[in-house]
Parts: C-alpha cells; structure tokens; sequence
C-alpha cells in the first residue's frame, strides 16, 4: 500500500516537471526535512530556495519535455522512503529532438499523510559506460 | 544521535571502498531491502548478486584510490535515512594521478542495530556545468 503511494508521489514529481508547472512543484518538496538535488552532472542544490530556484532555471530554459518513468524499486518505510527509476526524457534544443536515457533515486518523506520529496538525484548514462555490469579499467568509482 | 551513526555507516562505505575491500563492502549491504547502484554514467545496478559484482568489476580494475567526503545533508529517520555527501576522489590511470568530484546519495536502512547501505548513486560533476544554481539554456533535466 505505501509502495503505491510512493509510486504516486513518483508520478507527480514527474508530472510537475514534464509540465514546468514551478508552483506545483514547489508543492511537492518537504518541510520537515532539509531538501537537496542533483540535476545531470550539476554540483548539489542544498536547501528548498535553491532547489526551487534550480527548477526555475531549468523551466525557463525549456519549452517541451515529456517523461517516460520506471519505477525500478520501491523501498518503503513507515514515514520515509526512496523510488529508483529509469528516466526516458525527451525533449527538443534547438528545434532538434533529443532523446536521453538517465537513472534517478528520489527519496520522500510522509507529512501529515502526504508523501513529499526531500531529494532527487539524476544522471544521465554516459556514452561507452556499460548497461551492463562490466566496466572499462579505467572506470573511476 | 542517530545522524552521528548513518555518518559513521556512510564512513565505513568509503573507506571499505577506498580498501577495495570486497568482503567488507558486502558486510556492509542491506539485507531486509531490494538493494541497488549507480556508478557514476552507468546503468542501474539491481540487487545484491549484481551490485557484489559491479564492486568487483571497480575493485579488480582499480589499484590506488582515497576519498575525502563532505556528508553535506544527513537525514535521519527510526530505521531508514539518507546521507548527500560530495566526495573528493583521487585515483591513478595508467600511472597518472586523477582527482574528480562527484556528488552522492547513499540511503540505509536499520537491520537488527545495524545502519546497512540499500543504495548509493554517485555522479560526476560534468565539465561546463555550473557549481551554483544557474545552467545553460541547453541543459535537459
């Protein structure tokens, strides 16, 4: 049961931003919690105003994206919980579609019956990086 | 009190990692979860089977490794939490030293007393990227 709500939390995370609907996502970030991101290849974003300040950016310097999500994992606790996800976003730059594949953990936090987000990570998967298992000897971590 | 005890969980992670210590890193996994990775541009690494082999992968392929961290957020809760670290790694390739930053989240889970990793996703800060909040107009996510 938690599990499905955790997914819907997941979903509407996704929804928000697909949309770029700022004040609804800022709707979604906990209160409770102290609140951080990591867009793709970004340094972290500590703290509700600069996350929001983050989505900001990052909705005012995009015009079309849509989201295909999935929930890989569902770990859920009583009061936390995390989602793992692959995302398949695409999008346009420049007129051109682009199409890119990017792993996600988002954690979440219960707040008076409501599960909101206290963290998003995500990465895009680098070109000549495994989908597998096995990675090149140079492979840093 | 219990972030002072998800801190040293997160400091055996990286120092069980830095050792290239595999069976200490497996001690270190959560049992009563779904386990899962992200290595910095991979895919998701599903499950303990695949996440043991992914340490091995890295281990195998890797003679020199040190860490600092910065456990910048702990977020604690009865029996799961989450740490955002930045960690500071300096490796050698082909008899080079290399230092990278990366930002991470490793989320645990409390298992008969004992705080055990149930994810860790790490990330690259990516060249031309901002260390503060404001992107390029490309930026995709």
């Amino acid at each position: 049961m938690t599990q499905h709500l955790l997914r819907a939390a997941s979903t509407r995370f996704y929804k928000m931003f697909a949309q770029l609907d700022l004040e609804g996502m800022g709707e979604l970030w906990a209160h409770s919690v102290p609140v951080s991101c990591v867009h793709p290849g970004w340094d972290l974003v500590l703290g509700r105003e600069a996350v929001m300040e983050s989505w900001r950016a990052i909705f005012s310097g995009t015009s079309e994206l849509s989201f295909e999500t999935e929930e890989v994992q569902i770990t859920a606790g009583s009061d936390m919980g995390w989602v793992v996800s692959r995302e398949l976003l695409r999008t346009t730059v420049q007129g051109m579609p682009v199409e890119n594949t990017l792993t996600a953990i988002n954690t979440f936090v219960l707040e008076q019956g409501v599960w909101r987000i206290a963290h998003h990570h995500a990465a895009p998967l680098l070109a000549g990086r495994p989908r597998s298992v096995r990675p090149p000897e140079t492979t840093l971590h």
